[in-house]
């Protein structure tokens, strides 16, 4: 079995300067219904969305994808709630899929459930639909913006609620990763639209020169320091063992039998960028549960791959041990014969990102420091720029995230501003270091797992699920049960 | 001396159908510069402005025109303040003229004063400034906004303050009327940017069915009833008697003559807009102190018209009691010999709300009910669309402005949500009724004056100021000050 690869990560990966465009949120191949056991079902439907709200010039529409399921809707006239996914850089099936505790607590509180398609992906493109001419160039994708995004969701859910004439239920929004960062923004600026917001795994504050460029390494350096000295000591050996064999003469033949590489394609950058994939998404998705990304996934994989690594049977070989841990996230069922490093397939629809990254999302998360797991570097943000130039023609504004949805001393900003949502976040995700981790009023608050992964919260229970999973996801039940109970007293509240 | 006359309402003017279309907030000759006595400095200055924030295809620029004051300012070691004006549709340098409380405050609170011009109005024009190719058609007039223009402010307040070090220093914003409309939503919408706004006379809720499309001119009613049963009366009379006399033979030529219309032209639409404009702004401006349009008003001009038209010595002549009234607003020195209808000039650029009118502010203010001064008519959302169309070949977006910035249920909406507004009205302003006239919490606050026009607290003080409008802006002060202490002890608070 050949095994698929991440693909846009390639496109910023530059195998002498290590990974100097940050990584995606999520690598191509993610996918998970695992638990789903069948309690997954929801319609499709497509809204008429408009291209541009932010200027009159153009009267295009597009058609935008979302799901709906109303089994636990206890409909208009009680006012029953909404729950909105507000859906991310991929299709949103996908992260439908993922995000089952919606499913699970949609009974409890008789909502209404749905999932939202962020424009440009899955199969909400503009231009008829068709991504060749929607992702052809700069004209075409510079509808491609969050702003727009959160423009979309206001629109569809006021039209939708029309519809159903359900004007006074309350909606509550969801997302996790990037969709965390819209669902919290979209409470920020259209209060009107939605009582509150979970914002899970949102690393709001990844913009600007807030968070460090080097938090995101060295929480996976701490990832896989806390497992095992040597399991750090290994990893961090590595990078300049592959490169001192890359030099010598059939070297990157030999690196290729060591890791099963397919014989059509080997270079040492691919190489070095397929094996920091492995240890950055498994960092990222180091759930307590079995998950199942293209292949599945043991518990707390990242404990896995130190096993590997320290594993005495496994000798002195460095590229023995790595090549365990990466199959550990490539192969852990072993059916793989060898890893194909030029799969450039993208089933999950994440192309845009990289339009994104290019323009507003301006993330600086690949600086390494000398502790770092990874190469020393610096976070550079004239190589995104020359990049982007390049591939796009445009420059990236990296201040506009910070101008729009603001950022810098977001304790003082929101203290008395705003009000109703949660900020979840897992220490072990390496973007919770540019997540909110305190309290910032009654109503904004962080729900911190020490030993949570990237939006844990919003995945499908399990009876194997640890206590602390199992309280973060009551607390936040219970703070949206108390968004309610003040929702319909002030709807009866006569003004 | 020929007198201008306002011109862009014409535009929208049926003579058959009256006033369909809603008067804009101003008509384009008002000017004031009455209590300015020299206090009144700035320099000019000019920021380099992107086109259009919302989209990564169009690097266009243009030069946007702020003014500074910094006589008062305590500087950025002391972390002063800035008070920023959120331009409204006009000549930056006209608004600046006529808002003479933030320089009056600013010694008080050793505030940095900006006045920040709006894209597309005085000298902010983008296309080089060519007025002739930004207004020539929706392709180029598409970037004319209430979003582009908030993101203008936040793009340009956050540049400022890092080319003065002065990032800490919190920003007010201020704006009356429309101007007002951006001073709220900038406090909504970037709460990172301005700890609070005073929004003066701000009608954030004459859109969708929020407000009855009869509130404006029922107030106007009011307005003149309140003074006398007989001017009401005499107004409200007026149309038919104009009406039966255009039919006579010669009763256009008659009817010059009654209101010494200049010979150049005559219509009986141009006729009873002129007049129905110098009731509507009358109203609007019912200041308790002498102010200066085009010509001087002396304070009360309602009163003063009523006066006219009450006075026994004009006898039973209509036609003669309405010249009386209209020669207040029109020719309050007595110096003008005939009013020109065809004077279209616009010596306060601003053309640019009839395109706001035809996109987002689709504003149902014309509806006139049996009361009404103004003949009976009802708010037609269909006429608007179609002089929109044929005018600009655009659709409007009725429900654009509710989506994007609320307004349905507001009281409910922000009642645990957002903080620090200032929203004053005065009744007497045909505009109060869309306006928020109830304290929302306990930062977010209605200042109410039964005998206040529009936005009279923003005007320079006199010695004649009544003492309800002297409270009015004591208690803006007040609570200003109450944002600054809150807010420099959080500046000391660590997080």
């Amino acid at each position: 079995m050949k095994m698929r690869l991440i693909l846009l990560f390639l496109v910023f990966f530059s195998p002498i300067s290590f990974a100097k465009i940050p990584p995606r949120f999520f690598p191509s191949s993610f996918d998970d219904q695992l638990s789903s056991k069948g309690k997954l079902s929801y319609e499709t439907n497509y809204f008429t969305q408009i291209l541009d709200h932010f200027n009159y010039n153009n009267p295009q529409t597009f058609q935008q994808r979302y799901l709906l399921n109303d089994k636990y809707w206890g409909g208009s006239k009680n006012n029953a709630p909404i729950f909105v996914y507000t859906g991310n850089e991929g299709n949103i099936e996908w992260f439908t899929q993922n995000t089952g505790f919606m499913f699970e607590i949609a009974r409890h509180f008789n909502a209404l459930l749905v999932f939202i398609e962020h424009r440009f992906y899955g199969k909400s493109i503009p231009y008829g639909g068709d991504k060749t001419i929607a992702y052809s160039n700069k004209t075409t994708l510079g509808y491609l913006s969050s702003t727009q995004a959160l423009a979309d969701y206001a629109t569809l859910i006021i039209d939708l609620k029309n519809n159903l004439t359900a004007i006074d239920s309350p909606v509550v929004v969801f997302g996790g990763s990037y969709g965390g960062m819209l669902a919290a923004w979209f409470r920020l600026k259209y209060p009107h639209v939605t009582i509150g917001a979970l914002a899970s795994s949102a690393p709001i504050l990844n913009f600007g020169n807030i968070t460090s460029p080097y938090s995101f390494n060295n929480i996976i350096t701490q990832d896989f320091k806390g497992e095992s000295e040597n399991c750090y000591k290994v990893i961090k050996g590595l990078w300049k063992k592959i490169e001192d064999m890359a030099k010598t003469k059939d070297g990157l033949e030999k690196l290729r039998k060591s890791f099963r590489i397919c014989k059509n394609y080997i270079s040492q950058g691919a190489l070095e960028n397929w094996l920091y994939t492995a240890f950055v998404y498994t960092a990222m998705t180091d759930y307590p549960t079995p998950s199942n990304f293209l292949n599945p996934l043991p518990a707390y994989p990242v404990k896995q791959m130190c096993k590997a690594i320290d594993d005495p049977k496994s000798g002195k070989d460095t590229f023995e041990k790595i090549y365990g841990a990466a199959n550990i996230y490539y192969n852990y069922t072993g059916n793989a014969t060898c890893f194909d490093l030029n799969d450039h397939s993208d089933p999950h629809g994440l192309a845009g990102w990289t339009w994104q990254a290019c323009t507003e999302m301006v993330m600086p998360t690949d600086g390494n420091n000398k502790e770092s797991i990874f190469p020393p570097s610096k976070w550079d943000y004239n190589e995104r720029a020359q990049f982007c130039k390049s591939n796009f023609g445009v420059e990236p504004r990296p201040n506009w995230v910070t101008t729009e949805f603001g950022g810098y001393n977001i304790e003082r900003v929101l203290k008395r501003f705003g009000s109703n949502i949660i900020f979840f976040n897992g220490l072990r995700d390496p973007w919770s270091g540019a997540g909110v981790l305190k309290d910032i009023s009654k109503s904004i608050v962080a729900i911190v797992a020490k030993e949570g992964a990237h939006h844990v919260d919003l995945r499908w229970s399990s009876k194997e699920d640890p206590k602390w999973l199992k309280q973060v996801r009551e607390r936040e039940v219970n703070i949206i049960s108390n968004w309610f109970s003040q929702y319909y007293q002030s709807l009866n509240e006569i003004y």
